[in-house]
């Protein structure tokens, strides 16, 4: 479907990691910040192969990705056509020209199975690393009146949330080689869907608490996997985003939010 | 069975709490510690009701919770005999005088369900409170040469640990009144089967890791959840242990390991 022209909505132009790669972005609705940041921040520097970012919106993780990672590679796979005309706006950007060459987007419904799921061009076993800031928080979300917004979080076929990260976490078992990574950023109350539909496909989970400051409870969490692989969960230290006062980003957050560092340990 | 007679091991008396109670424990085997100790601080500073301690062993978190909240009153449920004297022994000694008469030790198999369950004393809707730290840790644990402590980590009827939490929490549900709260320490191995086992019957579920310094991961998980509640999952700031650098506890895990503080705000 690339080169089909959709209507989009009025954009911007944001740098990230000081200006080494920009999104094109709708103004309104559900606009790339921090969770997309953190979400790249989980594939490893060294990561050298195929990535899919399932539900690339604007494609920001995946930029995060491909600019960290010299030797990445990336398919942004977006179902909503004016998301995913976005995700070639910003491929297509000047800015992003060192990277754009090893990416493309997947107009696709990640939420697809079996036949229709490899017709749609997610191949089973052809990615080394899988992405995902999945539509499936909480229920005030999906009464946003914001369309654009309420459809990303909504998710394709008004599924609620468990059967959402089900299906999403079932393509990613799938499109992965062995022991390939997952990586997921989530709401903490998202976490008993997650490890549900993590178990059995996935092992050597680590949970990552995302905290706004030292002392408060986590406003995300990071979900890292491999596929197939049998190792018991843990728990890493926290990502603390700011100190116990002010607000400049922690020195970790912010070599994580501009690419200058991974989130975990390999 | 109070008042019966077991050949006991070898033991220790032990203070806790800068002396303020003490446990009779086996010598060598299942020696209770910190994870008793975080897991008593799950009870709020004010709690005045009745208390379950489920797999009490020798009785360090229920006398931990005796000690700290002056209008609580405790069962130690404990099936091996063993272990239920050594309870009986805890209760009896003079130094924990001031709060034996608040508690009692009942052998009763937690894992037992419906009419066994009632008949072993175990009443539904009959403690405000629920803690235990339950045997179902890693399996490298059930192989445990020295017998006791194999005993106590393998659970009751060779269950693995999936079914074990799942009985464990189901007698929880059952024996809590509405909105009683229930907190277990596991390990992070485990939190899986906790999650799942948690789900339909808790709500308000909070995570709190706890970790041995800043940087490292979790070596324990406490979850703290109430009877039929419907909120959603959290995750609360961990509780480190340690500072970055030195032996000593920080200054929280000292003052929640010696009954000075709750764990979590109310």
């Amino acid at each position: 479907m690339t080169g089909r022209t959709v209507d989009t909505p009025p954009s911007t132009v944001d740098a990230f990691h000081r200006g080494r790669f920009v999104l094109v972005q709708p103004e309104r609705g559900h606009r790339a910040g921090m969770d997309a940041l953190v979400l790249a921040a989980d594939v490893p520097d060294g990561f050298s192969g195929m990535l899919a970012d399932l539900g690339a919106g604007a494609g920001a993780a995946a930029l995060a990705v491909l600019a960290r990672c010299p030797s990445s590679r990336a398919v942004l796979v977006e179902r909503e056509p004016v998301m995913a005309a976005f995700a070639r706006a910003t491929l297509s950007h000047p800015t992003n020209a060192a990277y754009a060459h090893r990416a493309h987007v997947l107009e696709a419904d990640v939420a697809a199975s079996g036949r229709a799921r490899i017709a749609a061009g997610l191949d089973d076993r052809s990615f080394d690393a899988v992405i995902m800031n999945p539509p499936f928080n909480d229920p005030a979300d999906r009464a946003s009146p914001e369309p654009l917004r309420a459809a990303a979080h909504v998710g394709l076929s008004q599924a609620n949330g468990a059967d959402l990260v089900d299906a999403w976490l079932r393509t990613a078992a799938a499109i992965l080689v062995p022991r390939g990574l997952v990586a997921l950023i989530a709401r903490p109350a998202s976490l008993p869907s997650v490890v549900k539909a993590i178990d059995g496909r996935f092992g050597e989970v680590r949970i990552v608490p995302i905290m706004p400051r030292p002392d408060a409870s986590a406003i995300r969490v990071v979900i890292v996997a491999r596929q197939g692989a049998r190792g018991a969960l843990s728990i890493a230290a926290p990502l603390i985003l700011h100190e116990r006062e002010g607000n400049a980003p922690s020195r970790r957050a912010e070599a994580i939010l501009n690419g200058q560092a991974q989130l975990l340990p390999e």
